[in-house]
């Protein structure tokens, strides 16, 4: 790569972070790129979405984030250069010239998030890899305009890393695999900011044993009980943090919420837009990536806290005040087989009690497969993850670990159903009046947190 | 204290803590106050406002730190109960009717703080602990509802303990003195989340050393140097957290983009107020408790999002653009005695440049004072630090400790002028053009850090 | 139990300590037995053998171990009488009057540890379980006067607990079962001193959802991935640490210099014992407890100096070097069904190289059971993991979660054929020369690790 | 320097550290020296001599100190070799070719450490700075060996590191100055095996501020809190751990215990040798380097041991048994100046008991001066530290610090008398019997910690 102004190295910057101790930036162009509007945006948009309201530590956004996946990557790039320096083309060894690369998908890796990602996409169908995308290659960025610094086709190699077809795998690998700078970062971070310990795992070690070869990367035989305890440490992750059930029943809220409001803009009762402006173009389906960009945490908050205030709509304001006051759905897990009888009988009754089970209930499927090998028939075949014995061979993580085999292919969570947490078990033992008979079958068929018949 | 129901113990429920582990929370009461919409609004408020833009780490809300405080309270407590019972009325121990007191007193203590609280109060008039003090007393609150569950005059006995008029001094300086759970958890707390060590102090031995006694709270003999420890942290933390030059650079660009909104509002030029509805009551500064609830972070950033897209006043919008994408205004070091004719001469500087210094130039002054003895004449007195000897006297900390006696009575801070960053010398060494004249004179009064005449 | 003296409370006294902050002692029974020469012999042993040559940090001992093996029990025990005390007999809750029999009993669970006590136990045909009962039995010892200033059956109590023959099965397994104090503190305090941190797992959740039944101790459904993660950590703990073959070399090399010294007091070809005074005795088979507590690790590695120093005979000073200055035995792993033939060509290559191989090679198995189900059948078998489900259930561990069912009942481990580390591949790569053919053939059989055939 | 084979780089290896993660050894040399006998045995010596008797986590040796000092040199020097590499000769800057000495003298400067240092030397009359020399220039040993490999000079150039004699004050400030990587390791290691947190300050800052000039190292201005914070680390260390009066009680019974068994060799009454063979040179004052190499932690308390078993002397005995069983003297602070005639009444009282004071009293004096800067005229003048303003202007540290000035030429600690703790108010309160009096009149002088007149 020609070396232009903006990728040269600068005397070292440092910022101070919890998780690595100190991120450090050593190009002109990182810095700048931090400092993007777009970048900068990701400061208002949380890390763990409603999980905050579970785990009340965990108040941390995508921008540390994203420079803690940097910083990794730079990390692992040091060592790769250190020890497995490219001689030769195609001796499958690290090539240098991809450091700027490499260091800038991961920093903008998840510059395209919006806001409580997954239930805003579901309700407004955007795509957040997409979006991260267009921010690079849009000239009407300043991510895109920092880029383009370097060379006229540095924005479209950083967007084919992120869409897995930049043609070096070790790049494609560093950002995205089963063991990644992206996934190594979070499990740490989710770890120290929900005070849970169970994302931890021996980051040093498995940087150690990591090196580049033709097809991506390797891990040392040596190391395998350090890349077994990460896949540990991401599937306790899962089981315990991401899909924590209180968590979920506050995405739930959000989710009607949504729905609501976007129901409500079409059936034009009332005026929703006027008091959300930059949600008008999604109502309306018609956006720019400026308005995408106008988006975050903040101003979704500010407009439920609107619509609370106007009470023009009592499912609306009543679904805001659950969210902003924090009233969590509460659920009972079911069998999808089995349980679709007893499902509909549940939501009759609570459709007796007066409320409209379209906002008042919802399903949610949270599974996880913590590792796969390679399937070529998969929809999203995963890159499997290889180690090299000392004489050589290549084994795949599984055939020599049986604690990874027992996750192996293996998917992990349930399934729930959430409706009004008042109408939950423990909240009413005492004054349960009018709608006694009903309320008094609600709670046996949840009470024990799986779905029962009443008896 | 007669015993309600809503006084009465539960089985306890607990939330994780990365600071403390766990959150234990044991009596119904403090359940139903956590979730009352007062406290659940305390998750929209960074707790150190504009110094996560410094320290990316440190987005952690003012929610957490209640939680934190109420636990260390009932830590404290806890060990009174333990060790130093009071077995007679005046024997100077601790009387458990007054836990529900203290425990409710140490959640509530932050409650009334509004957004980006110092700069807030500046522009608007507003004071948080008298609104503290009006969300506990006024009947619209929920606070107020869960309170009142005790008994009626129980909201007053807690607004006086934030007031420091309750009668148990013990109850009043847990709350609030020179070593108060209040400092204890936010020293802690935001030592864990900017990721600096400085704030961490022995805390458990510190618990261990102290106790109740006819006139507040007493240390032993032997934990002095624990108690030295505490307060080196909060001095290393005031400087080098607290004070950071790039986070106050921040709050001089807030406040100065609130004054430019409220001129603008007065002026009547441009419709400032439509976008951002919660501020009004504020511009026309006529506003009810129920007005002042409606503020958080999210909604003030919100509004200045609404401004820099309408882009109605130049001012405005450039301001907002500078605090939503992070452009901290830059600073000089001055000597207020000495320096008056310079910062003239520089500001002079800066208009010639174009710049509305109204709006562009900010003088700030932080200074603190890590610990003084009891001064009767001083306009708020301290509460002294006692060290309890084995033979019973009593001796206070700084007659102790020479390393105290370095900072008793003594400020350490600075003051700095603040200018727009594209003036600071670095920026700008290589294409200064057009202005460069002024723009040099600019930088040779600023460039090492302490504001020089030109040459 | 009637309350003598010894059994009373005392103010609380504390030992700092770095795992679990504080070790707090509450009785004087237990202020006086810690004070016992036989506990503070454990001082003078290490809690890890020969690990602290790998892992350089781990020169922590049995003594630091056992008060954290009390503190834990103190703790658990503390949550059981606040959540769960008795208040019927039979009612399986917790019986406070079993305070001080548990305590006492982790206290002292491991005081009958020699050094180096796997090795010194082969050769000389101790058992640490038996004389750990001797010591509390046997009225020669302090910590039998202490104990029976309780009362006159009280050290038998305490000595059936660690036969596991005490009644209340409650207090059994809190000392020694799947998940007990005694292998929580190891895991946690080894993990800290090796500084890796494969042992930790979330203690705080672990006790906050275990609890006494009539049957034992039970672990609340809702806790059962933080059992899971105890489970994996451990399993990690054995792998990576415990079974560490470069430990297992220095293991190897202790082994065969005490067995030198056995054979050579028995020869009578040189004085061994006149500066071995302590070790006469067991060279003679013919010892006394107290004879058993003069031995230290400090005692053997003295002897071993002595030796050395002497060099009376060949073997013994040159074993006696490799131990004293780090020279660890290297090895190959085999396959004991298919490898015996490679084996006996190995050591045939080995003894035409000028070396003994009854001293200067070995073979040792290591394998650890991470977790089984109860198994009537088996030799010793093992008290299950039980958890309760919110219906009332009973959930045996390894049916609630697939990732211990990979575990369950299988060994985990590998058997190493040990031999000195001068013959390894790696030494002497440069400067092979007169016995070049042998050690050429010995390096193709075990270059990779492994034991393959030479070519 | 001429690269021989020795001196080269090898792939990095690895040791797992708790305070550093890991220590990288990245030359031959560095690692044919830890694989020396000289340093092995630094395993067997504790780093805190006496100190794991109060904090019993603190059983850590001089080896894993030792490693940890090579382990921040090698960090400094590389980022002295990254951002200051010299360029011409006497520009002041990092010149990489002392990089070897530097990192042998680190890894070197503890080797001549005897057991429980302060106290053998003063009774023996040994010098273990004296010694570390003469381990390295002896040719008997294996360091010495081990560095003339590099060259027939190379012991030398160390050796005068050591010394202060070496001409690149940067060599010679690295590893011994006012703020250096001995006591940047001991420091932060000693914390964490104490449990302690006092000692931790923020060292990646630190290193992050330090650089090389043409008379030493510097620290950038803009780091001036962060050294505070370090010096402020140091003095709690030093009141809260090295000067532990408990553990001072320890000393002080070996110091007794030595002088008595050395007392007894020239008396010939018993036999004390024959049991302590590697003391007898000691005794006879005519010892080589190899029987200085002999000694170590060990040694000395299996020779306590015999003595103990043997029980010919009972003072003697009863020293041991107070060692070995953790029986610390207890103690009084006096004055210098104003109690002798106080003490002389004190010590009179002890032998009217039946004690001979010579070995059952001790007087203990610990005084530390926690920073001064450079004294032209004291016995051994500091170096002081210095910062670096932006303007280029140096300023001694305690120009800067208003903290540090508060220590600076003032030195901390205190004088104490010890006695038996048989002897102490709080054993006997119970029953004082025979000798009531004169205990009581004892317990009049010393029951409140000072010394005191009897009433």
């Amino acid at each position: 790569m020609p070396m232009t102004q903006a990728s040269q190295t600068i005397p070292e910057k440092v910022f101070r972070d919890p998780v690595h101790d100190y991120i450090h930036v050593q190009h002109q162009l990182v810095l700048d790129l931090i400092n993007t509007r777009e970048m900068q945006r990701l400061r208002r948009i949380k890390q763990l979405g409603t999980s905050s309201f579970t785990f009340h530590g965990a108040e941390h956004s995508r921008f540390s984030h994203s420079l803690g996946v940097y910083e990794l990557t730079r990390r692992i790039v040091d060592k790769f250069q250190r020890n497995y320096p490219s001689q030769t083309p195609d001796d499958g060894l690290w090539n240098d010239d991809e450091r700027l690369v490499v260091l800038c998908a991961a920093l903008l890796h998840d510059v395209g998030h919006g806001p409580f990602s997954h239930t805003f996409e579901k309700i407004f169908n955007t795509d957040h890899e997409e979006i991260t995308q267009a921010i690079i290659l849009s000239e009407e960025t300043e991510v895109n305009t920092v880029l383009r610094q370097v060379s006229a086709d540095f924005p479209a190699k950083i967007a084919s890393v992120i869409d897995k077809t930049y043609p070096n795998p070790q790049v494609v690998q560093l950002i995205s695999s089963q063991i990644d700078a992206d996934r190594m970062d979070y499990l740490i971070r989710d770890s120290y900011y929900t005070g849970t310990n169970y994302g931890n795992f021996d980051m040093t070690r498995i940087l150690r044993v990591m090196h580049p070869y033709k097809d991506g990367i390797l891990f040392d035989y040596a190391g395998m009980h350090a890349v077994e305890d990460y896949v540990t440490s991401r599937y306790q992750m899962y089981m315990q943090v991401y899909f924590h059930p209180v968590s979920r029943g506050m995405e739930m809220v959000l989710n009607r919420l949504m729905q609501r409001a976007n129901d409500l803009y079409h059936s034009k009762w009332v005026n929703i837009g006027q008091s959300a402006p930059f949600l008008i173009p999604f109502f309306e389906q018609n956006w720019s990536l400026t308005d995408y960009l106008h988006l975050d945490d903040n101003v979704l908050q500010t407009y439920f806290a609107h619509w609370l205030a106007q009470n023009d709509d009592a499912i609306l304001s009543d679904l805001a005040n659950r969210f902003l006051n924090r009233k969590p759905f509460k659920s009972v897990t079911y069998n999808r087989e089995t349980d679709q009888h007893l499902l509909s009988e549940l939501c009759q009754l609570i459709e007796e009690l007066g409320y409209n089970t379209t906002y008042y209930t919802a399903q949610n499927s949270s599974f996880d497969l913590p590792y796969d090998f390679y399937r070529p028939e998969a929809k999203k075949p995963r890159t499997q993850i290889e180690l090299l014995e000392k004489d050589g061979t290549l084994t795949e993580l599984s055939q020599a670990s049986t604690l990874v085999q027992a996750f192996t292919g293996k998917t992990n969570g349930d399934q729930r159903l959430y409706f009004p947490n008042e109408l939950y078990y423990g909240k009413n033992k005492a004054h349960v009046s009018l709608f006694e008979p009903i309320l008094a079958e609600i709670h046996q068929m949840t009470k024990t947190g799986k779905l029962r018949p009443k008896i």
